[in-house]
């Protein structure tokens, strides 16, 4: 390590994948690593850590440096309140790791690679959908997050259930017909078919109803895609079920506005970041309640995981070193 | 036992109890046995099997005969197809049963219980739903049944999981006020409060989302009840649960209604059987569609399975000895 060089970690923890990224005190990004699911929730406190320390590592090794260069490690990560926080910290110590570890909400690190403005607004739909407002670089008022069973209204599970729903219940003849049941089929890839089981319900639906039984719940969100390809096809059922997604997704960010926040509207995750019909019908009906400002999206929060490690690091990033964040991290990513 | 008389055994085999009663020959229910829930996929087929025993043993103690004196066991029982069939069988007889055993379908047995009409047609709705024709004194075609996850349409489950999200969605400020929320706090013994936690969300809106992630998805049935009270005093989220309820369950039932098929219609399951409301407008829909029979409501498939028993005995209960059944089978539950 150069002498008086003072250098940070970035951690975006997710459920799917985990992304670090070491960055100079000038905002130069000088590595990335991306490993496995490091949320210590659904992927436990060992396998976490494991991820966590498997990203920080690969990223140090592309910098040239070594973890233990980094003043600390902020990760930007979500279920690491309470107890599972306190046991990932355990098991990143367990893992080799050293330096000191700072967990932020991975909604604000999402917020904080779209902008760097202290009050905003910040809305994450990809398997689950949470939204909140950003006061003083801080989340002030969170609206769901609240997981597939009770809550994520307008997300990626909400929207893959419906689908599979619609797709069985045509099948059944009990729901409308739909271009999504052959969709689900081909999916699952079971043969459609006219063959009746002994109660006259066709062996495909047993099939498919077996086949997605196997399934854990949360890994309906994986049908999601279903809707948004018969939609823009015109299949009255999917446009629904899109549409239905919009408004639920509006509501839930109608709830965060707050009159003293005129900030930017920072959109991340799949249903809102690769879908533009469902993010221009949430960004249109907050605009409709008095919404003025900028809309960003971004496609996950390693960008603001640094942000964060430098804020950390006493280092506030202008609008300068922000471009020069975003285009070494590109960098990074093309290489 | 009585050299002549011959014996039979019904068993109403249920998620959540199971009723046996033992039958003559002139149709006189003569013990009944009731104990825990015998479904083998939900149940394992040990447990199912020793559930099954149990109620005979008790209904064979009850009648003072023995278990083996009865010609047969039929058994009115979901999700004994196929592997879980084979399973219970075997733990039946590793559970010391020596006589033959029958499966038929729940939803056959709940007919029964209502209407000796070889044609008609069948619903169930409680923590699950299913429709189904009758011809001939078998399920002809039938329609959902197909899970928590998947259908269910207008059931406990679909009822009490929209309970559950009505009620969380208002208390984070997404969804219109209701008296479910107050009310889903008070069943969860949860003190409402303005506490909030570090985001703004309430402190009680935390706890409710735990105790409810704590238990298994299908348990949220459970909440059904909250929607018919709430409803009954004018709350209009619960009035509209309840009556897209009973929208759902009338399509449901739709999907099974055949021109040449003008019996009766034999309604069970707790959503039918305790709320006139959902029952009267499912009737009134399928009235609408040309349905002109009788209506008949049952509470549990127990006297079905003996009509059953009886007909795999070669005995065919008419409606004198479906009286005496019906009759001496209330007496054995007044005793």
């Amino acid at each position: 390590m150069r002498r008086g060089e003072r250098i940070q970690l970035g951690v975006d923890v997710g459920g799917t994948s985990t992304r670090a990224v070491m960055v100079d005190a000038a905002g130069r990004c000088l590595g990335l690593g991306v490993s496995s699911a490091g949320n210590p929730t659904s992927a436990g406190p060992e396998r976490a850590a494991d991820a966590i320390v498997a990203a920080v590592g690969a990223a140090a090794a592309a910098a040239s440096r070594d973890v233990k260069d980094a003043d600390r490690l902020v990760a930007a990560i979500a279920g690491a309140g309470g107890t599972p926080g306190v046991r990932l910290r355990e098991a990143l110590v367990a893992a080799g790791l050293t330096i000191p570890v700072v967990y932020r909400a991975d909604l604000l690190g999402m917020y904080c690679s779209g902008a760097l403005a202290a009050d905003g607004y910040a809305m994450v739909a990809g398997t689950g959908a949470v939204a909140s407002s950003v006061r003083g670089g801080e989340l002030a008022a969170l609206r769901d997050g609240l997981g597939w069973l009770l809550g994520d209204d307008g997300s990626g599970y909400w929207i893959g259930r419906r689908v599979v729903r619609a797709a069985i219940g045509a099948m059944d003849g009990r729901l409308p017909e739909t271009s999504l049941a052959a969709a689900l089929l081909d999916r699952l890839g079971i043969a459609a078919g006219d063959d009746v089981t002994e109660y006259g319900q066709s062996r495909a639906l047993r099939q498919a109803v077996d086949a997605l039984y196997s399934l854990r719940p949360v890994e309906l969100a994986g049908f999601a895609p279903l809707a948004f390809d018969a939609a823009r096809a015109g299949d009255e059922v999917a446009v629904h079920i899109v549409e239905a997604a919009g408004e639920a997704l509006a509501r839930t960010l109608h709830g965060v506005l707050e009159p003293g926040v005129d900030g930017p509207l920072v959109l991340g995750g799949s249903v809102l970041s690769r879908q533009p019909d469902v993010a221009g019908r949430v960004v249109a009906a907050f605009r409709d309640r008095g919404f003025a400002g900028d809309v960003v999206i971004v496609t996950d929060g390693t960008l603001g995981a640094a942000v964060l490690a430098l804020r950390e690091a006493g280092i506030d990033p202008d609008s300068e070193m922000f471009e020069r964040m975003r285009t070494t991290l590109a960098a990074l990513r093309d290489a």
